[in-house]
């Protein structure tokens, strides 16, 4: 039973918070309070936004966040921040930008380290959306940095992805192409008064075009906004919302949830059989000889592994 | 028993890259061919080179092959390659400046994909580097492009960390800032004969200034290169070889090597418990009913998780 389940399930941010803070920490407590709360998931949209430093993501995230506020839609926002092996801390910097929303009780944001999560990044993230569902936002908004490997796999959580990028990218267009680029629904050309949004446009819509489309599929949107003048909002946001409709529509968002769920299932069950495996062997002289063996380079760390998998009997 | 081990093991890049691609793909014979590599790796030194895209990383690594060759240290290559989810190539594009070692036997390039690794993009190329250690490289260089955090966990297999930047990357440095910037031991000012060097230079110098050091500690340097003229790359490569000095002396090496070689048994330990407990409950209909109950959200995930781990039984 957690203090902060029943708490968080009445919207209150202080508890979601704490909770969110405990399932990073893997804390059985916020375990358990996800428990309680995993019956009210399954209603928010899930918006991810990532894109290079530089791009204005955090403004354009505000104005999106506004955006949707003018719709009566309640925002949850998880702002990920690469952090430093050394603090461990995450930076702040320009969520500042986004303090005007701070005394409107419908919009909720969290900043997430990128390290030291038990389990990864992905798998905090996840459970980070899965608290502000429950708690009953709308809109669950993930804002990463950088097209990385990981920033790929946090996207993977959201039903819409939008790659925001800027004029005079050409370069670094060409270095997201074949990754994050082509991941995306709707992409934003940020900063589109300065020149060169058109050559960027042009490059980005030459792109699109060289995917293969079935029938049915969606057509990603390549879309201008001047976030700090607030330009291109409305259209923006209309864009996730058609989005949203397609995949509703398509049924393509009931499959992509259960994809998700289940991969989500299978890292736990991972994460557990180890614990568990640890944890078993801990207590007898088996493990700290094969770490011994290991380290001596007696025995190979695959016919390690096996020798204890090799020990598990599974009775359901 | 692997055909290609006995091979690989006699230098033979063919057998190499064919056990590397086993790997990648989770072959048992890739595993196999990898127990006969492991008591003849851990000789070689493991370089790790980083930076956004557009740092001229890839000409850089070239003439830093040619540096080490010239003092007859064989190179062994793994070049990160964000790539596709659609097509799951790795892009080869300016891997072809690197061609001017292709005929000599002492330099192996390997392009690795960032997606579709049984276990994650680190284990891949942990995988790789131990093959190519076994193959007797005498310098594995692991290139990464972007900052994110997959790449971190990459370059965490590095005994030396390089981080490259460039002029007019001021507010890049920022955004790095957090990430990679404090892993670094050498740092790389490439495109030093373009205006604003002076700049990176002293702002990273500032940055470092900032660490924390204790007595003993490396103290990162940052040094300026023209790659394209092969211009302070003797004297990159000399710092390079004083890092490793270092670690050897303090015996950080041993400590990083050790804690490298754990993390990775850990891993292979949740991959393969994963395996065995899918493996042995799919016969019967006790999985598949707990799914169907996940999908219907009768349980949760966790609940569920801990119902199929608390049938495991641990004994060795």
């Amino acid at each position: 039973m957690s203090r902060y389940a029943e708490k968080a399930l009445q919207g209150n941010q202080l508890a979601g918070a704490r909770l969110i803070r405990l399932l990073e920490e893997g804390d059985p407590e916020g375990i358990e309070g996800l428990k309680i709360l995993y019956p009210h998931t399954g209603k928010a949209y899930v918006l991810g936004i990532t894109g290079p430093p530089g791009a204005g993501k955090s403004t354009l995230v505000d104005r999106i966040i506004g955006e949707f506020r003018g719709r009566g839609m309640k925002v949850g926002v998880i702002a990920i921040d690469p952090s430093s092996p050394f603090t461990g801390g995450a930076i702040l910097g320009d969520r500042i930008r986004m303090q005007r929303h701070a005394t409107d009780d419908g919009v909720f944001v969290r900043s997430m380290a990128t390290r030291g999560h038990l389990g990864g990044l992905s798998k905090a993230t996840g459970e980070a959306a899965l608290v502000l569902d429950a708690m009953g936002y709308d809109v669950i908004l993930i804002e990463t940095v950088g097209v990385g490997q990981d920033e790929v796999e946090v996207v993977d959580l959201a039903h819409t992805t939008a790659v925001v990028s800027l004029p005079g990218m050409g370069d670094d267009i060409q270095a997201m192409k074949a990754g994050i680029l082509e991941i995306g629904e709707v992409f934003i050309v940020n900063k589109a008064d300065k020149p060169g949004a058109d050559e960027v446009v042009k490059q980005l819509t030459v792109m699109l075009e060289m995917r293969h489309y079935k029938p049915g599929d969606w057509r990603p949107r390549v879309l201008r906004t001047v976030a700090v003048n607030s330009e291109g909002i409305s259209e923006l946001v209309e864009a996730f919302l058609a989005h949203r409709q397609h995949l509703q529509e398509s049924g393509t968002l009931a499959d992509r949830k259960e994809k998700r769920e289940l991969h989500f299932f299978r890292e736990l069950v991972k994460e557990m059989a180890y614990e568990r495996i640890f944890g078993a062997l801990g207590g007898n002289g088996v493990l700290a000889a094969l770490l011994e063996d290991l380290k001596a380079r007696k025995i190979d760390p695959y016919s390690a592994a096996e020798k204890l998998v090799g020990g598990l009997s599974c009775h359901l």
